[in-house]
């Protein structure tokens, strides 16, 4: 039995373990195995088209029955000045020099696509079980279709200030995001990294904040943090890197190569791949432009020079500008496929908290 | 019953909570009332004389014979060169100013002696049950003889690497000690605070690399973060912040309003106060001149210069230019006696793991 029932209710779940929504590292193959073994899987949304998001979806429904997750971001859009390129491209100019790379043949960023009517329609049309958010909430009108179409609505507080917004402006729960998160930080109040709590400081200020149930997410990769989440106060916990260790996850060898080898204090939180601080494995790009850097354009946009870099680099099967997400707590996991992962973290988690009561 | 028993073993004490050392804001008091009441009470004497040690050590006996702790700082003694003085000197020229203050005032930095002859010899006369160091460990010597005292010994971890390092030079037992943790970091092979894990991350990788019985530092205050730290393999916590709030803490009535008042975001580590890194939370010192200046001399001589800026903001009420350390969760605590925050510890946490089982 887990300590609390409030997730399992709210997503129709067996399991209160979400897998995270990883943006270009999972499709539905990933979703499928969480969902179908009882936990929530997600399916990132930001980063396909309209058709894409119907197709993996549409998959989704035809491999499980059960429950799944949708996500989302909710960051304003910003062009950045010429100037801002212009800074950008100066700082990154010995880097092209070195690889023999023409400045002017930079690509547009990957493109990260804001939540918009677009996407609206497509959450009605598909109705997921959950619609979760990054960097806040959608425009309330949106947001209204969605809990309108009956979809259970989440997103990340990085502080108690933004779980209390969160739940004012509408979450049906909340994920605390602690500082040891892989990937991009949820925070949508302030943009201060140097002042994030860690998670174990954080989720019980989040739970003491909110009544809406709360998940717990960053640093937890076993059983064992599990357990922790729920002694501090989670009714279920997202859990990213260790599913980056499955089969089922869409990363390069060499994020695979760089995750095996990933020490507790060698994950950085850096802007240089995006605009906004996420966490990944500390390479040559976080150590020689950032990890944070005045010079970065704003998200999501500093990517597209990035891109030539990693390209070079890549083909010579170097990870130095490549975005090596990851979580502080990459040690921990085992590779395994989804579904057993789950499985495992499940009757883990249980058994550590029966041991922690001598029973 | 605890679900480990290796450090009331150890330590001969009835419960797994040890009070951290904090120098500067602790003396005998406090550790009277934690060792009393069943937690390892713990005397920093990095600030203190060797007079004031012997005469502090003498009142904890006397009031106790319960096992308590002496905690001492090892880091290397580094004398800041005159540019670095005078760099320092002139980044904070401003604020000397602004406050009327003549730059040939400085005194010197306040004592933080490190662990040497002299406080060797007080251990071995002394005999606490353990001693406890900060930045590593003592010159193995000394060492020898702190073991050969039958003195357990133990010293703080930032990264699983730190903890095996410990653990091969003779530590009895680690302390995990994580990103949340007020005041200086005890990391000595490494400098990087971008990398420092949270606790959450940590403790588990701590656990898994060494066979000594590892302690949880770093965002606990309360039962819930006690038993979060016990799902995560410790066999012990050791908790800073939450004490400050108790009567038996040596803060000022300043750094007091400033731990109500401060939310889960609202600390950083700064190296201003003293030249390393170290959780206090944000004032004008830490925003204007910090919250970590490359202009800082070691440490720990930056608090010489920062210290009549600080008696003249004090004189006035203000903590602008206090030392104010905290970890991330000091709004988990409580105005409360040490003795009852002790036992309130240890019951909650017990009850705490017992709702976990379900039982």
């Amino acid at each position: 039995m887990w300590p609390s029932q409030k997730l399992l209710d709210l997503f129709q779940v067996e399991l209160p373990i979400i897998q995270a929504p990883m943006a270009g590292a999972n499709g539905s193959a990933l979703a499928i195995a969480v969902s179908e073994t009882g936990g929530l899987g997600s399916l990132p949304c930001a980063m396909l088209s309209e058709d894409q998001i119907r197709a993996e979806a549409g998959i989704i429904r035809q491999q499980t029955a059960k429950p799944f997750s949708m996500n989302f971001f909710c960051h304003t859009a910003v062009t950045p000045t010429p100037e801002q390129e212009a800074n950008w491209a100066s700082r990154l100019a010995p880097f092209y020099k070195e690889f023999g790379l023409d400045p002017s043949e930079i690509a547009p960023a990957p493109a990260r696509r804001t939540f918009d009517e677009g996407m609206c329609e497509l959450v009605e049309e598909i109705k997921p079980q959950v619609a979760s958010f990054h960097f806040g909430l959608p425009d309330p009108s949106l947001l209204a279709r969605v809990k309108a179409a009956g979809v259970r609505v989440i997103s990340s507080a990085t502080t108690a200030a933004e779980a209390r917004w969160l739940e004012t402006n509408g979450c049906d729960a909340i994920i605390a995001q602690g500082y040891e998160a892989g990937g991009h930080r949820g925070m949508f109040l302030s943009g201060d990294i140097t002042a994030q709590p860690g998670t174990m400081a954080l989720l019980p200020q989040v739970v003491d904040a909110v009544k809406v149930p709360v998940i717990a997410a960053g640093g937890i990769a076993d059983g064992r943090g599990i357990a922790a989440a729920f002694a501090l106060g989670a009714a279920g916990v997202q859990i990213g890197t260790a599913y980056l260790f499955t089969p089922q996850a869409l990363i390069t060898d060499i994020h695979r190569a760089a995750l095996h080898h990933a020490k507790d204090n060698e994950t950085v939180l850096t802007n240089v791949f995006s605009g906004k601080p996420a966490r990944g494995i500390i390479n040559r790009a976080t150590r020689e432009v950032g990890p944070i850097s005045g010079d970065a354009p704003p998200f999501p946009t500093a990517g597209a020079a990035l891109t030539p870099l990693k390209a070079k680099a890549e083909a010579t099967g170097s990870g130095d500008f490549t975005s090596l997400w990851s979580g502080q707590a990459a040690s921990l996991a085992r590779d395994m496929d989804a579904g057993d992962l789950t499985r495992t973290f499940a009757s883990d988690a249980l058994q550590r908290m029966k041991q922690l009561a001598g029973t």
